[in-house]
């Protein structure tokens, strides 16, 4: 998927929702516990339930990995049941990957073939080498952590460089913007650091940026959008724990889906108001 | 296992080596090839092979990853195998995780429980909290990347701060070494940076290194030994493709041997020298 055809997207669902499918064993509700797979069938519910009102789902591997062999199946069914339902969706493996050359092309093999995702987050610490494998992948994404969402995200991420008095973070953008186009590289942006978002569109005003951090984290997508929006939207807001376990009952479902309606509607709201619907 | 446990058994073994299980499918001798589990097999002859020179193995995960929930079969069954095998030894699980503290939590019981590895490689990007809850598991081990191994490890390890003047993964070296203890944190060095390990032995004079790059990526024992080794060895080095890949064909495994008594009886030459045995 293109820089463009992600636009046309998020116009076409008038949502730049992100669900994040960080689907924990333990918080699955009691009914489908009882089930051959228990986080393949609760994907599928919150899928059904929500994709009309997303354009993105990002599978966190942790909790995949956590179940051994078994997660990964989960995983590959989840990602087999979203791509059989629907092509108007952008999917991205939430793996935070890094490693030397040959290594980084094994990872971008298992997401970008064996898997299918469009695009794979990836930390930018090992550098340009750790990277270009995954560019090398024509038609895929690397989303590249700038700014994170967690509280100790300053304790590396801000430090100033003494040459060119940007943080470190700042730095992290400006540089892998060189790497590759807006067709291939994305980054991580935490929503509760939404007042970083004017000075992030100084340096990388055309790239789309991933957004967690909405929801239970506590950031404000009425500010991500006033600080971060651009004139292709340029934004995928995620959240995970928000929409997915809205309620731990049998309405599971349901309950996301009314916080993914109610996401996608200010969504919308904001699209309008910059006129981009 | 302690810091001192370790020291121990390097002493016991003469040898501060580290198998890096990098097993490639493709790269596996053909006639392995036809068995259930290709994977598992190589590794369990390569173990057979080298556990009597080696004090640790590390699994790097990618190329299991890269095989789906099949791969990570393979790993859980090298595991087992090695554990039955032998209680001398220390697991690492070449990893580079680095997440958000809830997620974090997942992947330090991922490795350290379902696996029961006794270490994971972590980046250290995202600050404190996503390495905080790896730190949680008693006996378990950190092992935070610093100065790595590839070729553009300096794009942002080498960015100086205006404040202190230190570079990225002296920072790095010096913050984490707060966050937790000797028997809890080690760091990544490449050998291919030994130059740079008798500035890095001024930070961290007391903590183990995980040196990577020997081999065939081109460091030097010799010198990794000169300026990284402390009064307590403080030192495992890596030989991943250089040792598992040193034939191709049926005496995989008796080569795989070969290479790993030469860098053994190096190893116990330099732990001589240095009045460690």
């Amino acid at each position: 998927m293109t820089h463009n055809q992600l636009f046309e997207l998020i116009r076409k669902k008038r949502s730049f929702l992100c669900v994040g499918l960080d689907t924990d064993i333990n918080k699955i509700p009691e009914h489908l516990k009882t089930t051959d797979d228990p986080v393949f069938e609760f994907n599928k519910a919150i899928v059904d339930a929500t994709h009309e009102r997303s354009v993105a789902y990002k599978p966190n591997l942790a909790f995949y990995e956590s179940l051994g062999a078994r997660g990964w199946e989960s995983l590959a069914k989840t990602m087999n049941y979203i791509q059989q339902k629907t092509n108007d969706i952008f999917l991205i493996a939430d793996a935070k990957r890094g490693d030397i050359g040959n290594t980084s092309s094994l990872y971008a093999r298992t997401f970008f073939e064996t898997f299918n995702f469009d695009a794979v987050t990836l930390s930018p610490y090992m550098g340009l080498d750790t990277v270009s494998p995954f560019l090398a992948h024509e038609g895929k994404w690397s989303i590249i952590l700038a700014l994170t969402s967690n509280k100790s995200a300053g304790d590396f991420q801000y430090l100033t460089d003494k040459i060119t008095g940007k943080k470190l973070y700042e730095t992290v953008l400006e540089k892998i913007s060189h790497w590759g186009t807006t067709d291939q590289i994305m980054y991580v942006v935490g929503a509760t650091k939404a007042e970083a978002l004017q000075g992030i569109r100084k340096i990388v005003p055309n790239h789309f940026l991933l957004v967690p951090g909405v929801g239970a984290q506590g950031g404000s997508l009425a500010e991500v959008a006033k600080y971060g929006m651009n004139s292709r939207c340029g934004l995928l807001v995620n959240s995970s724990r928000g929409i997915i376990y809205a309620s731990g009952g049998e309405d599971f479902a349901e309950q996301a889906q009314k916080k993914a309606v109610v996401l996608q509607q200010e969504m919308q709201q904001l699209l309008e108001n910059n006129n981009l619907l």
